[in-house]
């Protein structure tokens, strides 16, 4: 008999699905990601199943894998096994996930979480948050979104709802959000809030001739890594834009603190690589909002597994259930 | 041998020390008080054991009693039995609790919990979060205070300094609170906020002649009740304050909800007496500012225990630590 020691942590988003297959210590050995079909979970397990048995040798029914977890965008509902709202996948929602990864993983026990948990549970176990026991990750993306662990598990909330950090509301005057709110973390800490107050202050004689020629050159193309760029040059407007995400992400951070009182905060996520630019004036202003003086100098860290986090994670996941051989 | 059926639950604070007795189903069969020695937490455990003692009959020894939990305002350590930073009781703070209580009920298990947490747990197992498993309370009094459940149990946090709702930011450019800081949910919430904007309102020319006249009447000696009364007679001024509480408090309960998705969030302390002259505007402006659909009802309601509930919660806590009989 051959001995299941692997496990399949994969990582569904609405463009690929990302997978790794980790050993029983979580240690990645092969990676590998496959273009998601939005409109069909069936299509997109059976185009998963073949890249994982080309990865793994040819034998059928996946011997070696002792489970595996799935990470997925959109409300993961890990009781019922059902996807509920998912903008990016329309073809998966009100689904039973574990029954159709089952019809291509015939036997093997399934883990799920939505995407920010497992980019979460995975920094936990084998990133930024190894040796925590309560750890909160602020995902910072085109949206924003976040992650709790008390006491070594994942908060998921009585309506799976957890983690929505993004729309902390920390002005009800603030900047407009894709929520439809105002003043959320996200309206100036995700990529489409910070791109949208380069483009304002570039359309409002605010900015100088760089970022004015940088918003014009780069159109519908503009990113927060151009943007980012010429803030590193030393161009003020773009400076500041970064610093008032990152004094706003410091506000957020320091109301979780005052709740929470974790370990540490990671900030992950693509507008995360700014890097400094976002996080030492976020940095500096964290300690000031936290009341309980041990709770001060909390370590606000950039994550540590990039892109593979949540299929990181998700593998994970699927180790700690306990699974039977 | 005496039967150890019965549980005493302490709740301590700068003025009084009260407390309760409580049987194995967690209802009180007695209460008291006794007036805290704020410098002399030995002489404050003298007098509560001659009060519970009078009570219970007098045995020697507190023969019936199986455990004993302590609520006490500060930082608890629950870990060490340290009391840490506690203005109200300077001559409590950095002492070993469950030894000095252990001169007095020697023998007897102890528990304990900051006092938020304390009427939390109360609300949890009595009162208004019976059948939750995911709990948050915000007590709105002098100052705001808070406690998380998660799981069916209290988060304390790394430090043990969770739970401090009051100053959660809502808007770096808000009123000042008494942290230092601006715009605490405090600075609007608690009684000394409220107070100060009734104040401010009337020294400034925006009040009617009915919150000028009430304010100089009372000087010093006006609370919160006296402006709930002015406001139920229908004053517009008074109304307003409470109704910007009230909207601030949802602003906090909107991101409390986004980020841990509660069964309930219970609203208690003083200043709640206020009634709907906050609920009602906080709960309208709730749902509007939670991301998830199936948490935009979550139902805020008012604790139910009243000024007991952080005696029943210890003594609660006391019961479930397992304590041998």
């Amino acid at each position: 008999m051959v001995k299941k020691d692997l496990f399949l942590g994969v990582d569904t988003g609405g463009t690929g699905v990302k997978f790794v297959v980790t050993d029983q210590d979580g240690s990645v050995t092969t990676s590998g990601e496959i273009p998601t079909d939005p409109t069909s979970i069936e299509v997109s397990m059976q185009r998963l199943g073949a890249a994982v048995a080309g990865t793994l040798g040819g034998e059928p029914g996946f011997p070696r894998l002792a489970g595996l977890g799935m990470a997925c965008a959109g409300i993961v509902n890990s009781a019922t096994g059902r996807l509920g709202r998912s903008p990016n996948l329309p073809g998966w929602q009100d689904r039973n996930l574990p029954q159709v990864i089952g019809t291509v993983f015939d036997g093997i026990p399934v883990a799920l979480a939505n995407d920010v948990n497992g980019a979460l549970y995975g920094e936990f176990r084998q990133g930024a948050g190894r040796h925590c026991r309560n750890l909160v990750m602020v995902a910072l993306g085109t949206g924003v979104g976040g992650g709790v662990i008390i006491d070594g598990k994942l908060v998921v909330g009585t309506h799976f709802g957890a983690g929505e950090i993004g729309h902390m509301n920390l002005d009800p005057a603030g900047p407009p959000c894709t929520c439809g709110g105002r003043g959320c973390l996200e309206a100036w800490a995700g990529s489409t809030g910070l791109l949208r107050r380069a483009r304002e202050a570039a359309g409002q004689g605010k900015a100088d001739d760089e970022l004015v020629r940088l918003v014009a050159r780069r159109g519908e193309l503009l990113n927060t890594l151009d943007l980012a760029d010429l803030a590193s040059s030393g161009n003020a407007v773009a400076t500041e834009i970064f610093a008032e995400a990152g004094r706003r992400l410091g506000q957020a951070i320091g109301n979780i603190v005052n709740l929470l009182d974790p370990d540490r905060v990671i900030v992950g996520g693509g507008v995360a690589q700014a890097g400094d630019l976002i996080l030492k004036p976020c940095r500096e202003i964290v300690p000031g909002l936290v009341l309980a003086q041990e709770a001060k100098n909390i370590p606000v860290v950039s994550a540590e597994l990039g892109p593979l986090a949540a299929a990181v994670g998700a593998a994970c996941l699927a180790r700690e259930m306990g699974i039977p051989g």
